[in-house]
């Protein structure tokens, strides 16, 4: 039997606190899953809660803390004011005293993200953490990353990022070796990126056995939905990111315009509107709410800050299936056999090339670390 | 009286060649613009549109070359065998012997711009060109550059873009001081680009009579028609346009499934359709056809190479539009100015600061080149 997964959740964080987040935690237990929630925040606030959803309150512990990072603090600002004594950052601690498997929260980036580096550091082989969206697409969804976790990236970094996005593909798309693609911008000589470049070129001569590579996606592949993971340094992919949401949110408004301009067209919305309640449903961010931080040793995901309770019952799902399918430890497995693969140099290299007899000891111990 | 434009116009780009550049051209003039067109390509296939659109011909040249550009052309294949010969080289060489006034190609970007940039060469004060194109908002229309022509920017090149976007601002959205965004993700702390946020401190500074620079804007604020022209670097400028026209055209899938799911709905959209009739030509993409070469001595319209009549049409009137506002005359003088502006050091340096006796020769020769 499979056991129970234990989520941290920060109950104080986004624009609403506990008045999203604890009817969204009962919102998503609604649906079987077999969860034990560790409350973090002020127990004054979170009770009356409790009381009101004994499902939530019977599989619960609180954990009380009066100090609540705020949506507009600096990362810088709610490390000094919130280390070791915020609800944000004691629920990213229970992740690394394992006393939970993940942790959820909806407040603000720039805070989690430094936190979560603070507190849990970057896996062994991973220099910076990511952030992973899950793109609804029109064969499905798509996960991409990073969506502005830390800016450029070299050859190495994009690989691991390729790695960390198939093995969440698996967990949350349930699909066994997902397709990745680099995002570029075309085929023509005179583009390109030297960085995504050398990062095609080793992810074809690894050969990773998890995750099928093939090759150079564009902006327009991703909500074609192309491949399962789509793979960019942060900067670029959260423009990606901030412009579809736009787009999608400037048709939205057309539409609507569209279906109220005259009579005619409002009896037309009248007879379409099941039919167009179910494009509304597609295109519903609150569906995929829920960054992942992929590369630290353990796994933080963020909640919108703006998530009603429907919106918080899904980040709390895909933590619960994230948790599941123990995605923390695929990484690892799968990071550690690409760093294998790429550190034994090749036959011919060992047969003909030259080491040298001794390192000396601070490079040996960088090797080994 | 305002002079007729002089459009040099590659009769044999694009995938349908003749048989939507010409018409495209004559629809353009049905509209009444005072062109002149400068027609090159083969004659044989020329010839017969001409006869049918005895308006166009009234107003052409023909110039024959039995060379044209392949669409799948590598940018150096394209040089190697159309240089000096092919309907596309010659086009751009009118606007370079000032016989044309602009040139519209609908051939493949790459060549185009290969070719663009060795026949024209880059203006003084820039180091590369840029593509701009026009994005339609919720406000109305937007200038977004650089969309793909060159990777990576420093911040001068970043302001050059500035400059030069406010002045296609200027001549194709018919505002007197555009406002100007650098794109950027978002004004936390962790985040920002150095070359951005460097860009962004000399667009303050500087104070540019011609733009009024409002400061970061996110990919969500293109579509959202926030300020008149967008500045970013090629590589996610290009994600950016390929990512919106994905969500765009993802979009419009799900709005055609949702009207033809079951009768009620294939009702609403009889009744809906004047409305929704509207929404699409919204969302056409047609009437936005044109990406503008920048920062060369000489403008180059790239229209879509799928392009139909309607959209050469478009890309045509565009020429039109940036032609008669002497653009280049615009970007000419704005460059100019703003280099006199970071050029001549600060008042407070002149008084306190110690300029070097003498320079030598090299170093003074590059200072004044």
């Amino acid at each position: 039997m499979m056991k129970t997964v234990r989520i941290a959740l920060d109950a104080m964080g986004g624009d609403f606190g506990p008045e999203v987040m604890l009817p969204g935690a009962a919102m998503a237990l609604e649906r079987g899953l077999d969860i034990a929630f560790l409350l973090f925040g002020d127990e004054t606030l979170i009770k009356p809660y409790l009381a009101v959803h004994p499902a939530l309150a019977a599989v619960s512990t609180l954990h009380h803390t009066n100090v609540a990072v705020r949506m507009d603090d600096k990362p810088s600002q709610a490390l000094r004011s919130g280390r070791r004594i915020s609800s944000m950052w004691l629920s990213i601690d229970a992740v690394k005293k394992n006393a939970a498997d993940i942790a959820v929260s909806a407040g603000n980036t720039g805070a989690l993200m430094a936190m979560a580096k603070t507190c849990l550091h970057t896996m062994p082989g991973v220099d910076r953490p990511a952030i992973a969206a899950i793109w609804p697409t029109i064969r499905g969804r798509t996960i991409v990353l990073d969506v502005g976790a830390s800016i450029g990236a070299d050859a190495r970094h994009l690989v691991n990022l390729a790695i960390m996005g198939a093995a969440m593909a698996r967990a949350v798309l349930d699909v066994e070796r997902p397709t990745v693609g680099l995002l570029n911008i075309g085929s023509e000589e005179m583009k390109g990126v030297d960085d995504v470049k050398a990062a095609s070129k080793l992810l074809r001569e690894m050969a990773l056995p998890h995750l099928d590579y093939v090759g150079f996606v564009e902006g327009g592949d991703i909500g074609r939905g192309t491949v399962d993971v789509v793979v960019t340094e942060g900067f670029s992919g959260n423009i990606a990111l901030k412009t579809a949401e736009g787009t999608a949110s400037q048709m939205g408004q057309y539409l609507r315009e569209a279906l109220s301009r005259d009579l005619m067209s409002k009896i037309g919305y009248f007879f379409a509107r099941k039919g167009l309640a179910g494009l509304k449903a597609k295109m519903d961010p609150r569906n995929v709410n829920g960054g992942t931080f992929l590369g630290l040793d353990g796994v933080v995901i963020k909640s919108h800050g703006h998530s009603d309770v429907f919106g918080t019952s899904v980040a709390i799902e895909i933590a619960y299936r994230i948790a599941r399918h123990e995605l923390l430890g695929q990484i690892r497995g799968a990071l550690a056999h690409s760093h294998e693969t790429t550190s034994r140099p090749p036959d011919s290299q060992i047969a003909g090339g030259e080491r040298p007899a001794a390192l000396p000891k601070s490079a040996q111990l960088r090797m080994d670390s």
